[in-house]
């Protein structure tokens, strides 16, 4: 089975903790740090500051500003926040708002919904005051000139979408779980999706249970990778619930790669990976693949330098 | 706890056995039985002619055609099919295309994701041709303006929908399991979600693990009500894997619905109900409230006769 050898890294931490996917976790990492530093912040506060770093970071191609456009040329944005079942907000297919785990807050804290999307959730983020704006970077826009130069041949984009497979180059959803010294915990996770997705795609990242799922008193878990592999086995809530029944951060995420693996039959290229962390500070992080990364942030590391980076791949 | 007496349902079934949700489930029953009775229909064939029936029903003003508009008055629909976590697809808040199912259906079979919301599904829709239709009868017209008169009071729609609690007496989703005698598993379920609900606003119908799941080794689930109340603990999804876990279809369902009572702490009027299958042909229902009803179509029922309907509510 491929997830056999899966990579998987885990520990123990007393104090607070912040835990974010991939290279720019780093960024993220710092800004919720910064945060708690604050007087009055919660870890939810935390996760959202995360998020809004990468998300407004316009090297990562792969999460708000900068995030690579569809196959159409739209940015569309997702996300979710989560601290509880009771606690949680999403949106999809979001555009024209460089901060969708904001927007995502504000679904969680003013409506009674879980989930909003499209021009509906626009509508929603307008009325709510954020400030709208252009997300299609040149540098963005000059990639999707030459995806749709040499993948549509001439033809109207998304004409081939109905068969269309996406690039997958670019799937790297921002993931943060922050787990604070008392053991409240919170997520939230923020992506551009596919690159040169099909126009309306929306993978797990905004679905609670699919990319993040909390609950207090037993753990939280964060997706990311090809966002349908972890959709279709609702892979942070089988973590989340593999956690209740009493296995340990490191052997919940081993059971759901292992079913990605079992009833998705996973690509070689395709990775998915998951971060997850209990109330008493037990994290674990793993992957389908090899060429993860985690960035773990903890009171031992001096917050004015680079977080530790945990290399999950190759290993 | 508010579901310590929940009132459930359940039986053992040999033959082929269709599971719907409501007293529209008696239709929907009805056109699965019947695609069973042509040759070369599989179980999906069969959700997806039940879901149908429902959808083209104009007395049904939760689901499909006729279906209740969102506060701004669009009939936005919501869909999912599934046979197995490597086969399934959904369409969220599509608007002018009558069958949703049929979409979802076509997302599974033609595309590499798992859901599609908004503009691009529309066009996805379009591409696959479906042809677009007013979804808007006269009847929820003018129930959209008599909404629209007492509560807006004169505001534009939609303007106080950041405070906005919606009409919960439209919730009620078609949900149709279908079981072949030899254990084949497939699930559908499509809504037009919450009456004058928030634009964009999408609930637990088109998600997977949330309004429905499907594993074909362990069995099906599908789920109706208030849709936060469902997404926010997984629901079909966690009944599905109790059931993995040993628990019967009944035990399976009360879990959920204990999980509910507990994790969301659900208002009064706030309704949620499941039906479940195995591959051996045990199934159940049972709801967190009376007055829910599922419709059991097996062959002990000629099929000329309206199906035999289960209440499960005052019970």
């Amino acid at each position: 089975m491929a997830s056999g050898n899966a990579p998987s890294a885990s520990g123990t931490i007393a104090g607070n903790l912040v835990l974010s996917t991939w290279h720019f976790g780093k960024t993220a990492n710092r800004a919720a740090w910064e945060a708690l530093t604050r007087p009055g912040t919660d870890a939810l506060d935390a996760v959202e500051a995360g998020c809004r770093a990468v998300e407004a970071d316009p090297e990562v191609t792969s999460v708000g500003y900068g995030g690579i456009p569809d196959a159409a040329g739209e940015v569309t944005l997702d996300a979710v926040i989560m601290e509880s079942p009771a606690r949680c907000g999403g949106v999809a297919c979001l555009r024209g708002f460089p901060h969708p785990i904001s927007v995502a807050r504000r679904v969680m804290e003013k409506t009674p919904h879980v989930l909003l999307v499209g021009p509906g959730a626009e509508e929603f983020a307008r009325r709510e005051g954020f400030t709208p704006q252009t997300l299609l970077t040149p540098a963005a826009r000059h990639r999707w000139e030459s995806y749709r130069r040499e993948n549509e041949r001439g033809q109207p984009p998304g004409q081939r979408a109905s068969r269309h497979e996406p690039d997958t180059e670019s799937h790297d959803t921002v993931g943060v779980l922050v787990r604070l010294a008392d053991g409240r915990l919170a997520g939230g996770c923020s992506t551009s999706g596919l690159a040169f997705k099909l126009p309306g795609r929306v993978g797990d990242s905004p679905i609670v249970g699919h990319g993040l799922y909390v609950d207090p008193n037993i753990g939280a878990a964060v997706g990311t990778g090809h966002g349908e592999l972890i959709s279709r086995v609702c892979g942070t809530f089988l973590i989340v619930e593999e956690m209740r029944g009493g296995a340990d951060p490191q052997t919940a995420i081993r059971a759901a790669l292992e079913r990605i693996a079992r009833a998705c039959r996973p690509q070689p290229q395709q990775q998915a990976a998951f971060l997850a962390v209990t109330p008493d500070g037990r994290w674990a992080a793993g992957s389908l693949r090899p060429g993860f990364q985690a960035a773990l942030r903890t009171d031992a590391v001096d917050t004015l330098l680079p977080p530790q980076t945990i290399l999950l791949g190759d290993g």
